[in-house]
């Protein structure tokens, strides 16, 4: 079994889908592990330390997908569409690439995956049971993801989080808004209250009250909340138009109170509900930072731009698309370990077994022997 | 008495020397309070907040040194030395202006200010005694920088500060080492133990052990560490080469072991010591950042320059030379506090008394009929 780990090549893409620390585990399941010369290094992971650990160094991209009975990659075509597409052409009948692939948000790419009779095992699809969390990327992406949002918004703002009483009077804390309180949420309220903040959050889910009540935070209620709001992964389900309508005048209302707003809500595979309307942020005084996870698929901030800086009124307002990348060290060891996981779950005796019986393989396997094999992808494309 | 605060005009600066809440202040003491317009834009404090506090709004610099005893400044000419220079043609004889001036640094400015019989207030030279700390604009700006230190850091850090044990594994906190356990020094080791980070701080001074452990850091201890190496001022005293020698090699040593390191040791008016060498720097981990708050005069790092960035074998060394401006709403309202105060100790019954028998007034004075009067400051320019 060799498996061979490529250099990501998606603008500004600063992890690498497996580091060194995770090599000797590989080894002892009976891999062979082929590293693209660089492949670590924007992550803080120079070559040597790869070799030090008992991986072998290869010249390039092609050779790896040549050689290698599995590929791991952070963004495989999908996740990465214009520089991904060259795979295409690298990939063999049978290789199994394992990597992000945004299955449910660009299905194209993942057709194109199977006519080349790859076997794709997307990440974002790994369902969310608890054998499964060890190799959860969404959430240990979004992990890094929550922390960073904190730290930008207070970059940004002209103020200091904590509340500080010196001879030069008392600052009063900054007051922080964190919209979702998935695992991105948490984290961001975890990191603002750590800092000193007054932290307010809001989830659809009723259930989330406890998680962030337990975090020190105030959990804001609107009335109406819906029992059912979680689907059957734990994420936020959609709900109707009426709903949310009610839902962003509540948020423009907590938005004229706060100095920071971070949302996080986005619902896999669908346009990112629109939480904060145009006027809602303008409710917020001048100075302030509002920050929208979800500005990739249309945003929760209604003036939010993808990866741009937005000023409204002196409010500024940002949609940063790859947070995690930007602690790249950090994030890269994350993913390796569930990457690792997720392979190590394959396999037996040193030998590689897709046993489409396991729950974790069935759910994450997209394409097969030339065909769309997912059976939620299968559902979307109207496959039987 | 007519206080007027100017825009100000160093590039990149944002504070505001006088915010609105302290309005009010000035006005009970018997002040008539002119703002030049836009003074308080750029940290978040619009015009119409002044006019609700009963301030008046004039058009021009110009106005504001022809109508005003007082003025009010941030960065007054010396600390200001371009755009400045052309304060010194509004400036009235008997005029009162009060800003940082750096006094020390720029003599030649002090000097040309006498020529035009102002009164300069130079602020940096305010005593450090008791009843003077409410208006210490150099510890408060201090506390400001040294809480964004950390945050830059954190930006630049390709990891994430806090310990944390995730089902993708745990992840090791960032070491952070802070040189120099004054008020800045104090304040970033406050602040990157919030975020989790684990903490060593140095101090030439033994007794800022107790300081530095009671926030929770590890101190530091150089054997050879003298007694009286703190000035009369709280302030950290030049020893000797020998000694800075053998400080360097130490510092180089807790570097190899940190991910971040924050130097604070300036000493005021003169060079800032040399304490971690371009080799101490190269022994930190690629992707390790380094920050150098004393880079405006020499710096402490040597491979800081003043407001750049500069990468050596994937090490980031920044060297902000006025980070307080980049949290200018917080930093403003801590300057606005200290000014206040600095001018209501020289006021009795709505008079203005320049008492030259007061501690505070007399260390602070730096020009007045024509003459330098500070007798640091003679002394430094040889005069009796």
């Amino acid at each position: 079994m060799i498996v061979a780990v490529v250099r990501e090549n998606f603008p500004g893409e600063q992890r690498v889908a497996l580091v060194p620390g995770s090599v000797p585990n590989l080894i002892k399941a009976g891999a062979t592990v082929l590293i693209e010369k660089g492949a670590g290094t924007a992550a803080g992971f120079p070559d040597q330390l790869y070799l030090d650990k008992g991986a072998q160094l290869i010249e390039s991209r092609q050779e790896a997908f040549q050689k290698a009975d599995v590929i791991f990659q952070v963004r495989s075509y999908g996740a990465n569409p214009d520089a991904g597409k060259a795979d295409l052409d690298f990939m063999k009948p049978g290789q199994i690439v394992i990597g992000m692939a945004d299955p449910l948000g660009n299905l194209t790419a993942i057709q194109e995956v199977a006519t080349r009779q790859a076997r794709l095992f997307a990440l974002e699809m790994i369902p969310r049971i608890t054998r499964a969390q060890s190799m959860d990327v969404l959430s240990s992406q979004a992990t890094i993801a929550g922390y960073r949002a904190v730290l930008l918004a207070a970059i940004h703002l002209p103020k200091m989080y904590p509340m500080l009483m010196t001879a030069a009077g008392t600052l009063s804390p900054a007051r922080v808004f964190v919209i979702g309180a998935g695992v991105a949420g948490l984290q961001a309220i975890a990191t603002a209250k750590r800092l000193g903040a007054v932290v307010t959050a809001y989830d659809v889910r009723p259930e989330a009250k406890e998680q962030i009540e337990s975090l020190g935070a105030k959990c804001a209620l609107l009335q109406l909340e819906s029992e059912g709001a979680q689907d059957k992964g734990g994420y936020a389900k959609d709900l109707g138009e009426e709903f949310y309508t009610k839902q962003r005048e509540f948020m423009g209302q907590i938005c004229s109170e706060s100095d920071v707003v971070i949302t996080t809500a986005a619902i896999p595979g669908r346009k990112s509900p629109l939480l904060v309307t145009t006027d809602g942020i303008k409710r917020m005084a001048p100075g302030s930072v509002a920050i929208d996870l979800a500005a990739e698929r249309g945003g929760n901030i209604e003036p939010s731009e993808p990866d741009q800086a937005v000023t409204l009124d002196g409010i500024t307002i940002l949609g940063p698309t790859n947070l995690a990348s930007e602690i790249p060290n950090h994030a890269s060891q994350m993913f390796s370990h569930n990457i690792t996981k997720f392979l190590l779950n394959m396999v037996k005796d040193k030998q590689l077994h897709v046993n489409m019986d396991d729950e974790i393989v069935a759910g994450t396997i997209a394409t097969s022997d030339g065909e769309v094999v997912n059976g939620r992808l299968r559902e979307m494309l109207n496959l039987p």
